[in-house]
């Protein structure tokens, strides 16, 4: 028998720290410091690495959703952090497109620069907007996790789609929170072990 | 209340269709067809456009998955068929890594071309070879989906990641599929809209 169903599930101390989290964040910054803040608690739980991303309405800064990295937990490879994020907020506002009409305008915030699958999400998703903490580099040399094909020109592509992109926002804080997780020992899936010479 | 979970689910006739499909399909254009089959079986059904992928041993030819395209049914962009597939062979091996040691090498099969998305998550899958039947030119000229940004290199990245391409298989009879879904009146959702000029 093949399977058929996929189940991804945050782990269940996410909904007592979204309680006790913005509710709505207002600045750009209290939004990157919440999705960081979700990535240390990650660390300090156990659930799956120092990555997080969060949905937020772009204007009222509104939390829609949040999403964990949930690679090794759900044994699903695509379950990075934004694609989960991205996922909850469309099952929140019951619509696969984010920009659907009577809908506010949405924000993907992440803890890391985002890969070149997770950028090819964005564009699917709907958000007008996206930001992000640590950049790749960061990922790579503090962590060690391959951070894969870099997407040539994908600032333009997602300008192109009218999508508004602030890489390395708080960038030192969340190299932090990556610096915190290479210090708990935690392991680094898909480490760079594919790049052949 | 944000959600929690995220359920993928194949519609339910695809189990029957799985029963009565290859087991092992011994040559690329064998598990091509089988692709295109489930894609015209899922038109017949209206479970979600012209787009079907299955992940296979490489060298046997044993079926591990199929995915379908579930956007619509869903509410989900991310859940392309080819990530569908990816994920739930995932699920069937126990394991984030199609390549994981004590696994047969494995292929992934989709009806077209892999958007920048799904290339993404092949580079995370673990797959070594992939293959597809129409192109990108022909899923945007026939149907008119937006089929997003054109990765730049991609086939070179999964190249230097060991994975092998085969693009174009049986192109013809993956474009008939699409011409079926075309003059089936099917929804195109995310259609070239979102090109800014």
């Amino acid at each position: 028998m093949i399977p058929g169903e996929l189940r991804l599930r945050l782990p269940d101390w996410v909904g007592d720290s979204v309680a006790g989290g913005p509710g709505a964040a207002a600045t750009q910054e209290d939004r990157v410091r919440f999705v960081l803040g979700l990535a240390t608690t990650s660390i300090t739980h156990g659930t799956g690495g120092p990555f997080a991303a969060a949905v937020f309405e772009r204007d009222s800064g509104r939390l829609v959703s949040v999403g964990l990295n949930l690679v090794v937990p759900a044994n699903c490879s695509a379950a990075h952090a934004e694609v989960v994020a991205l996922s909850l907020a469309q099952q929140a506002v019951g619509s696969f497109d984010l920009s659907s009409p009577g809908l506010a305008p949405m924000q993907l915030v992440a803890s890391s620069e985002m890969c070149a699958m997770c950028l090819g999400a964005v564009a699917w998703s709907g958000v007008v907007e996206v930001a992000s903490a640590a950049t790749t580099e960061d990922v790579e040399t503090i962590v060690g996790f391959d951070e894969g094909p870099r997407p040539v020109g994908a600032a333009d592509e997602l300008r192109r789609r009218g999508i508004e992109a602030h890489l390395g926002v708080l960038r030192d804080e969340g190299r932090a929170v990556l610096s915190a997780y290479a210090a708990s020992g935690g392991p680094v899936y898909n480490p760079l072990r594919r790049e052949a010479p």
